[in-house]
């Protein structure tokens, strides 16, 4: 079984969040399947000092070098990834995947989604093979199969305003605690809060182990 | 209990090897016990492009800056961390570790040691208090440990050349297969091979969880 990893940087402030990608690949490794990563080769939408929060002027970082970091230099361009080469794919969370992945952290529900990264979700649901995302990433799946009108169930645990825009991007929200994943058996899709709602890295990855936990059990199907 | 995590960056060619880093915070957490992560507020050595494996050029970033990714924002520099602050210390690798704590990646046993790093492991070792260390990151505690005649005993996995190395700066080199840690009870030293051995992530979370294990057994004593 090999289930692709999608990563969008190295960080959680302007890339993956390291501490769910990190323990996504090892509960992939620890059901007995093999890790894909992948990142779209473009600039990142900010390089974010992670002590300060804030942006820094005039630097860029790519999304696939910086990804790198996190997969040692095990990874390929998403847009050079076909649906035939994995069985199922898992979406960490981070603001990389609302700035890089798409842009839903400045442009919410209207948002922009990366045409590679799209190219591929969207090929995974019309295959119906399974798709899992983390914390803030739901987003990225609501928005791609609701352009398709597919009403797919996702959480990000209980954030209305989130919720609410998950809703107006034509998916349906539904609340979930940091240790439990939802499961659309319907669309093949699993997600899960991990740091939307987690508040030690531990809560992280119970919530890594329900969402491979759902898409090892959807992909085994 | 309070656990300091030493961090060199974020990645593994430059930095701290960012799976070793979050499975012993993950195994720390799971313990019981609260992480500090710190790291030398002070430039890296190179920046490396993870997919090349070639150092890039002309760009320059902070270790402190750069470890604050994997700690999520939540770090302090090393040079303000005291010894009364923590109860046991953990030293990720990567090649951070013989690059930004200690020169040994391109020194060997003549390395020298960032100070601050350098005053609080001597801190550590003269009062007692455990120190763990994974993957390459042993050398530094075997460099400051020879450095002040303590025949520290330590693991790297089986790589002679390092293991040589280490003899040569005074510590005794103990060889150990990747689930298992070398537990020095006289000095409170802890140390395991994660990546030096491991072939797959799951194997770096078996390194860990000896190594977590090892030294929460000695704080606790």
């Amino acid at each position: 079984m090999k289930i692709g990893i999608v990563l969008s940087g190295c960080g959680v402030m302007d890339g993956s969040e390291i501490h769910e990608a990190v323990l996504s690949m090892l509960c992939v490794n620890q059901a007995g399947a093999e890790t894909i990563c992948m990142a779209p080769a473009a600039d990142q939408m900010h390089v974010v000092n992670h002590i300060s929060s804030e942006p820094v002027q005039g630097e860029n970082r790519n999304t696939l070098l910086e990804s790198a970091r996190i997969a040692r230099g095990d990874i390929r361009d998403i847009g050079t990834v076909s649906v035939s080469d994995i069985d199922a794919l898992i979406i960490p969370g981070g603001f990389g995947a609302a700035k890089n992945l798409c842009t839903f952290a400045v442009d919410g529900a209207e948002c922009r989604v990366d045409p590679d990264a799209e190219k591929l979700i969207s090929a995974m649901l019309d295959t119906g093979k399974p798709v899992g995302a983390l914390c803030i990433a739901p987003v990225l799946v609501a928005k791609i199969a609701g352009g398709k009108g597919i009403p797919v169930q996702v959480t990000i645990g209980n954030d209305a305003g989130v919720a609410g825009a998950i809703e107006a991007m034509g998916a349906v929200h539904v609340e979930c605690p940091v240790d439990r994943a939802v499961i659309d058996e319907t669309h093949k899709v699993v997600t899960a809060p991990a740091y939307m709602l987690a508040k030690s890295i531990k809560e992280v990855a119970q919530s890594a182990k329900a969402l491979v936990d759902g898409i090892m059990g959807l992909a085994g199907k």
